[in-house]
């Protein structure tokens, strides 16, 4: 694999670097190509690396740069407050890394309107793309996954904007996925073509039109799981209520089964036999579990941005970054900009 | 229970009347005070009841009245299509009768932009309404209900809309669910007052200025079942990627505990003891699961319509009916007229 470096942003989410630095080491450990920028208070850093550092090969040190910044940007912060007063947060600075070219790709589990607004600003859109988008992995009944955009970048879309994803995603999911012409869908409120708003039936015609994307027509939110599109298209709006409505209809039903609400003896049984049962029903359960998820990527820009979930565990964020490292070598931003070009 | 009428439309949906001919039957049992007019084909109808009223009360052919037609609207008709060609149909006549009193209420499983449109027409929205709505309940995790509204009725809907919306969703929450001053809370991507479509943060101001309205703020995808809210407040569009997302996800799950994609000498064992351990639990899944639902409803019209799924089995449809029967007698459309005078 060849050497690739990544900033990350350590102080982001709920998490900070209790969380970042361990799924940092994690990182390294399985990505011997890999280097770190680490963007965040250097003492708490520090004080994790003292602690984890003992225990690992020699060159990790090596590997690890410590970026000090005193300052970040909260989760709850008004986008435009965020983006006026974040000079110097480990945020920003992560993101000016790559914009400097010190690294190739950037990490962070932050404000995700923050972190979409200053990659706008700083690493800029491809040329000729008008909307950046938030993407990420949906995984399926069938154990397989389907690419799902935007997801709460873009709230209000033309039909332009549509296509634009739907391009995106596909190239996005051909190299994710490894898919060959990728099936995509719109995210719409029935099947027939008179349905949903005219930015969609537009777009629906100007995919049908275009018989370089593999379009299959409009997908209802019923069928989002069953692995009916690879590429699943919609408004940030839309498709961030589907999302957050998967993840907290699977992470009830999680509940449910692990009996947190109940108290029975046989409980334990229960589980026992579940797993041994529903080993790959149960995983499959497990990956929309948002704990498990790896982050969403934000797509269209000129360098590779992963956003990892708020409330991530050090598997999760260590999945994060590992995702980023694996969109700078498949070179998305590049391959995205000649579909542009193509298309 | 006082006397009442309600018209069906028994041709509608993907079922007719081999469901909703014993449907109707059930529904005349379970309530004595009941009549039926049945709107459809006066053959398929008859040969249905030849069947089923050998052993059924005596009262019940006097509580029937078949009104012969032999014109459908189709599933997949075109709002446009559907409404210049209503003319004789087993839906339209049977809104007519509300029109004309000769019914209270109207129930169909047929095309849902054709029944509101129609009804629109023919019943009209109660003064001061601008746009009726589609309202359904959602089993919430802890057992009970939450009102969630609109459902694709209204794609795009302003500030107003909505705060209609949230009006009518708690006078019905208060007489479906028997509350007092429902919690009414806006779906929206975010918790922060600065997230979401304009129309959105407009309601959520409007909401918050009025003290006749319990208003909690915004609810995310991902507490849809928690029963954070009452009253669940969303544009059509948004409100039925999340109803079918949900339906679709809880479809999947009893799918996997069904093991419908498995197999294994001891999946009927398990099946036995998750019954057992999560009767509750299984029970509460199951009422997600769109094959238990008992329809929506349409709301802000000057009477009672209610939309039962296109794929309802006979207990569903009676439950439709019995749902209509239930909303004339709590004189809702009469409720949300002296609620949009009173605020």
């Amino acid at each position: 694999m060849s050497r690739l470096t990544l900033a990350l942003d350590v102080m982001g989410g709920d998490i900070g670097p209790r969380i970042t630095i361990p799924a940092s080491l994690k990182a390294l450990e399985s990505d011997p190509a890999l280097s770190l920028l680490l963007f965040g208070d250097s003492q708490q850093i520090q004080s994790e690396l003292d602690l984890l550092l003992k225990n690992s090969p020699s060159n990790f040190r090596e590997r690890l740069e410590i970026h000090h910044c005193s300052r970040v940007i909260a989760n709850d912060q008004g986008l435009t407050s965020a983006l006026r007063h974040s000079k110097g947060t480990s945020m920003r600075l992560a993101i000016e890394a790559v914009q400097h070219g010190d690294a190739q790709g950037c990490v962070s589990a932050g404000n995700t309107g923050a972190l979409m607004g200053l990659s706008k600003v700083i690493l800029q859109p491809l040329k000729g793309i008008l909307r950046p988008a938030l993407v990420a992995l949906l995984p399926t009944m069938d154990g397989h996954h389907s690419v799902m955009l935007d997801l709460g970048a873009n709230l209000e879309c033309t039909a332009e904007n549509l296509y634009q994803f739907a391009l995106m995603g596909a190239i996005f999911a051909e190299n994710q996925l490894n898919l060959v012409f990728p099936r995509v869908a719109l995210l719409n409120i029935g099947v027939e073509e008179i349905k949903g708003h005219k930015s969609i039936r537009d777009a629906s015609n100007m995919l049908s039109n275009d018989s370089t994307i593999n379009y299959v027509g409009f997908i209802e939110g019923n069928l989002l799981l069953n692995g009916k599109a690879d590429v699943i298209v919609s408004d940030g709006f839309a498709g961030n209520v589907a999302l957050k409505t998967l993840e907290g209809a699977a992470k009830n039903v999680i509940g449910l089964l692990k009996g947190k609400s109940h108290n029975h003896l046989l409980k334990p049984l229960f589980g026992g036999l579940m797993k041994i049962l529903f080993k790959d029903s149960y995983q499959r359960l497990k990956t929309i579990n948002p704990d498990q998820y790896n982050g969403a990527s934000l797509i269209g820009l000129t360098a590779v941005v992963v956003k990892s979930h708020g409330s991530a565990n050090v598997e999760a964020f260590s999945n994060a970054i590992k995702d980023a490292a694996f969109q700078v070598r498949q070179r998305i931003p590049q391959k995205i900009l000649d579909g542009l070009n193509k298309y």
